[in-house]
């Protein structure tokens, strides 16, 4: 059985839309136990009126305190009846198999980092995103959880990269690319020009620099970075999508033939707007945390939920954190045990 | 009258478009005497041809040797002979007031660096890229010439991206912010956290942090970011938009009723495109050099040189380089001259 906690008080839509994406998964996945973790006056009434036949299925538990969208991580560690710090709790004691909230990001990310914690062979979980592609994905980490990152981080996000994309993606062999300003080796900020040397002595398939527009061109597989540049470009990108549909509307909006031609268009605009939507996939992975965490976003409905646990599910299915612990030392050990003691800098 | 350098030999489409685009410029300015730099026996046909009204306003500066477009820019300072060099060197000699290429963005910048180099209040000139958002424009700089920068840096492009704001653009009191994670102050990496109360010491609008969001939101007039960040944003940005129009076309192929619609909204995606291109602006300048460069795209076409003309222009007409200097004093003297001597990383 999978067991997985459901935050039932995070994102715009909670509780009514976590609840019932919830329901709508354990209808759907009959392998899978929930914890609902929340108010349990404002989770229950909903439980009771439209998850009767599910009884024995799911469990409430009660965690009253609130976390707002904006609260800053260290605040949100110390609230430790949120239902954030709660169920992270639950996973961290072996109750739980994964995490699903649609809570402020960075409160996910703090109680995936550390109150779940990363396996013991990595010193830091990171956020992919998979990026979709004319030819299929593309996934870019790390996207936030890093700012300031050391040679030996990447590597170690390289190997997580390539596990996600090979075991969730299903993409063999990808190839493997760092971030940078130009295609030649030498190009770059010095991370990147010490980081290079020591991908390439990886048995990772290390393609070399990848430009900004090789992350939606499908050149790479997997793409590492730290996760200011990371967060920048995922932030930009979404709103750049955004831009450009609005700037189409009020183009269209200007000639009754655009917008009958936009009419005809729309299950075809619609297509690339799923496409590109993170609710079909399921929200975020933070990759290489002990277990599952998916975070989704602020915004999301029962869909975008039931999505998620059933990303958490794949990852849970594909022993995603045996095969990483296999990845890191197969592919990358001599160069993460080269690198171990500080010397991450001098390679 | 001014006079500006044209790198005929410069651009996937040099020497034909670039000349044509010279001639364009010609005719419409009666202002303006132009050097065609680079292989007269190439140049000159074309001259010849479709230029024989223009006798007297034009030179053409016989400089054989060729520049590749993947040529590194420590390769090109060394081609004394080429088109790219023998043109900084006319701007650089007092006998031309601006350049113009759609030469390797690298070996123009180069030669914008080094050879014509920064006026003399500036350590670095910097690229600005002006991205279209629903409300107007919003100002990125450095995209790429100056990788690791420290926070006077950061500072002084601030001020370069006001003044390129306010007098070529015309927004007034412009909104500057720097490129961060997260909104609120304290957040981002190391580079952020110093540059950021410097920005607050200066006279300048400053707003505050930015995120990769308010690139395309309106939010910002300017935003301030190292050259390896901005670099990335501007590729990856590109690429994006470029593969959004791929996979529309690849989604409405599929359906009669959507190619239809398609055709319909042609003129209003057009019109969409012409705002996002490149072409119409002219290019992207280089700002801080001690005259006007632009840096057009390679795909250059006649009209987008004519544009790039145009644009040189602009930041003659405007005094541009005097403007700056009064900024930097008024503007960030103080903060500037605090930092000065390599204090710049303790503020």
């Amino acid at each position: 059985m999978f067991r997985l906690v459901l935050d039932a008080m995070g994102g715009d839509y909670a509780p009514l839309q976590i609840v019932r994406g919830g329901i709508l998964a354990l209808k759907e996945f009959p392998e899978i136990f929930l914890y609902f973790v929340g108010d349990e006056e404002k989770i229950k009434p909903i439980l009771d009126r439209e998850a009767s036949s599910l009884k024995g299925r799911y469990e409430i538990v009660h965690a009253p305190e609130e976390v707002a969208m904006n609260e800053s991580p260290s605040r949100v560690l110390k609230k430790r009846n949120s239902s954030l710090y709660v169920g992270a709790k639950l996973v961290r004691e072996g109750k739980a198999d994964a995490l699903v909230s649609a809570g402020n990001t960075g409160a996910v990310l703090a109680v995936g980092k550390f109150i779940i914690g990363a396996i013991e062979e990595l010193e830091r979980p990171s956020i992919g995103v998979a990026f979709p592609n004319p030819k299929g994905k593309t996934v870019l980490l790390d996207v936030g959880a890093n700012v300031d990152v050391k040679p030996r981080h990447l590597v170690q996000f390289a190997v997580i990269g390539h596990t996600y994309a090979e075991e969730i993606l299903g993409i063999k062999n990808p190839r493997v690319g760092i971030l940078s300003i130009g295609e030649e080796e030498g190009k770059g900020n010095e991370l990147v020009k010490e980081t290079y040397p020591l991908l390439k002595e990886t048995k990772l398939n290390f393609v070399g620099n990848a430009e900004g527009r090789d992350i939606f061109n499908g050149n790479f597989d997997v793409i590492v970075c730290d996760g200011f540049v990371g967060n920048v470009v995922l932030k930009a990108s979404e709103s750049l999508g955004f831009a450009i549909l609005r700037m189409i509307k009020e183009e269209v909006s200007r000639s009754f033939w655009a917008k009958l031609g936009a009419l005809l268009m729309k299950p075809a605009l619609m297509a690339l707007k799923r496409k590109a939507d993170f609710a079909e996939y399921g929200g975020i992975p933070l990759l290489g945390a002990k277990a599952p965490v998916m975070i989704t976003h602020g915004r999301a409905n029962a869909k975008a939920i039931r999505n998620a646990i059933k990303a958490a599910m794949d990852f849970y299915d594909h022993h995603f954190n045996d095969v990483l612990r296999e990845n890191l030392k197969n592919l990358a050990g001599e160069v993460l045990n080269k690198t171990k003691n500080g010397n991450s800098n001098n390679s």
